[in-house]
């Protein structure tokens, strides 16, 4: 069924936008601000995936950077919609709907600047189920639908094509590179597909998923409630039903650089209570990739590694880690179609260079989140 | 008048070329090789550009690269005419005729390959009157026909489309940025006209030109006679007619890096008689951009600059240049249309960072080349 989405949902949508963005995926709230700026008081429609005709034209928007340079590049906010109508002009075909790319940070807002400034649906899908650094790290791409051609639009209105068949890791390779040389902040249309291809190869409901996240946080907080609780509950009747809470503690040491267009490094969160020197070691790349308890592997792309505030589980990113800070880290599972081999190969360990092993974050012998 | 090129003319055409060079452009005899292996013993048909429709397509095309990567980097040899079928069906528009962006080097026989592939003619003028190292140098561009849309093809097939509107500079930024992450060298096809474009913004007549320069070194040489004298009758009725000699004497000192995508150092030239202590010094951004003679200026881009075998007058590029080589160093002067304020903002002293104000190379008090 398809619903309505106001300027009035965009905080929780921008909460729940962070948790899925696992440490990365680029700040939602400065998203957030342009799609305020350009919807007003006025509506749009989000597409339930079932809903979409077979042969319905979808081209998903999004931005691509680093998400140091983003917090410090804010777009003028006429990028995407460029993007996708340098796509429409190339391919000769008019789409009739935008989608995310990737429901985890600023992307969740993306496909809704274009779709505020253009009128068009959104679609109730992505191609990474959280966030991911890369281009070629999609769904779609896994199942069989390529990015390219894929369009680049700049701030001071450039406009680049670039089509490399189905080399998808090409395409981010070259990509990138224009990135780079935009200033380190690109918006981008690629993986135009049909209605038929969005039910095959997307990730389904993420963006309602993140919406009903970021409320049930909101709610919990404003109820006295755990919030912890409330993300458990709302998860358990999604395809990410298994929340487990990894850590609690005080990071202790951070180390971040931005380099090749990418935010990397690592943080450290220390065991609170007096005597007990555990720790959690958490690495990313954009996002956060391992999580390693005392040298034990307890969470691994493409699972969920969210940090949040051990009190208001207000969800904390990559660039937003400071020394001191109390936190709880949760890993939550992915849905079945990003855990098959070709998923895995696509955005598993390997894929970051990582040599352990995928392990399902419920496998591991924690307490469920929200339990204790 | 209209003329054909056959595979015969095309080691006459290098050296020529290699000469306009001016000690960068890109190895010649690579693009030979393709030229010959494509065109057999068929002909190009080269149009004057007196001749041209006026609304006649004109597609120029080109590789950009560092030549240090091109002589270890050999392309495929398809992708200069998927360059051009990029750009046609990104404007919607058949292409008439191709062109020479640069007279001087590889880019004297580009266009040539996609002649033989394509059985399209190829237009006698070029945008450089010679090489120069970025996309943004073009007579085209000083007199008002702009680079995009360009189209960029890599040996894997890839095709990017840029288009930055009158930014010329912001498209060579882009483009050279693809180039690197394709490995050093990119394809392009970009600056389409008009023929009245071609007659108001190109320099005409430099493939005749570089082709009539390679003859006159080569039968020179044969006759026993001054190839320095054949080059300079040979210029007397062109565009470039004024030709000194800047020195003569021995490579003591070469310094070349590839950076950032390009070729860029110095080479110093020590007099050889013994007790004369004068030296020539060039520097070099692919091309060389100024000669000192003993600190004072004799030469300066984009006057021409060739250094050449002391004997035998063949052309020695930026890469070719060794220890211990005896050489003889020209300076060559550049049509009007090169020398005017608009023109020296795009390619002159200032455009490669040199603080020397731009001095025509007929003006130095020097002997004529040839005269000695």
């Amino acid at each position: 069924m398809s619903w309505t989405l106001t300027a009035a949902d965009l905080p929780d949508l921008a909460r729940g936008a962070t948790l899925l963005g696992t440490g990365g995926g680029g700040d939602p709230y400065i998203g957030q601000m342009l799609v305020e700026r350009v919807l007003g008081d006025r509506a749009i429609t989000v597409l339930d995936p079932d809903d979409l005709a077979d042969d319905l034209f979808v081209v998903p928007t999004a931005q691509m950077g680093a998400p140091t340079v983003m917090i410090e590049k804010i777009p003028a906010g006429t990028e995407p919609t460029l993007a996708l109508r340098t796509l429409e002009a190339h391919l000769g075909r008019t789409a009739d709907a935008t989608m995310p790319i990737e429901c985890g940070g600023i992307n969740s807002m993306i496909p809704l600047i274009v779709a505020a400034e253009t009128g068009l649906p959104v679609v109730d899908a992505d191609g990474m189920g959280r966030a991911f650094p890369e281009l070629s790290m999609e769904t779609f791409a896994v199942y069989g639908v390529h990015g390219s051609p894929l369009a680049l639009a700049g701030e001071r209105g450039e406009t680049v094509v670039i089509d490399t068949g189905d080399d998808d890791r090409q395409m981010e390779w070259l990509a990138r590179g224009v990135t780079i040389r935009l200033g380190g902040v690109g918006h981008i249309a690629e993986y135009a597909m049909t209605g038929a291809d969005v039910r095959r190869t997307a990730v389904p409901r993420t963006l309602s998923m993140a919406l009903a996240l970021g409320r049930a946080i909101r709610e919990a907080r404003e109820a006295h409630r755990s919030p912890f609780e409330a993300i458990a509950q709302t998860l358990s009747t999604t395809l990410y039903s298994e929340v487990r809470e990894l850590f609690s503690g005080k990071v202790t040491d951070v180390e971040r650089r931005t380099t090749e267009g990418f935010a990397k490094g690592r943080a450290t969160i220390s065991a609170l209570a007096a005597g007990d020197d555990s720790q959690l070691e958490i690495r990313f790349q954009n996002e956060n990739l391992i999580a390693l308890r005392d040298g034990a592997l307890v969470a691994i792309v493409p699972d969920l590694i969210c940090v949040t505030d051990i009190e208001s589980g207000e969800p904390i990113t990559t660039e937003g880690l400071r020394y001191g800070q109390r936190v709880r880290v949760l890993g939550i599972s992915t849905p079945e179609m990003m855990r098959t081999p070709e998923a895995l190969a696509a955005f598993g360990p390997r894929a970051f260079g990582l040599t352990e092993e995928f392990v399902p974050v419920e496998s591991r012998s924690l307490a469920p989140a929200g339990s204790a």
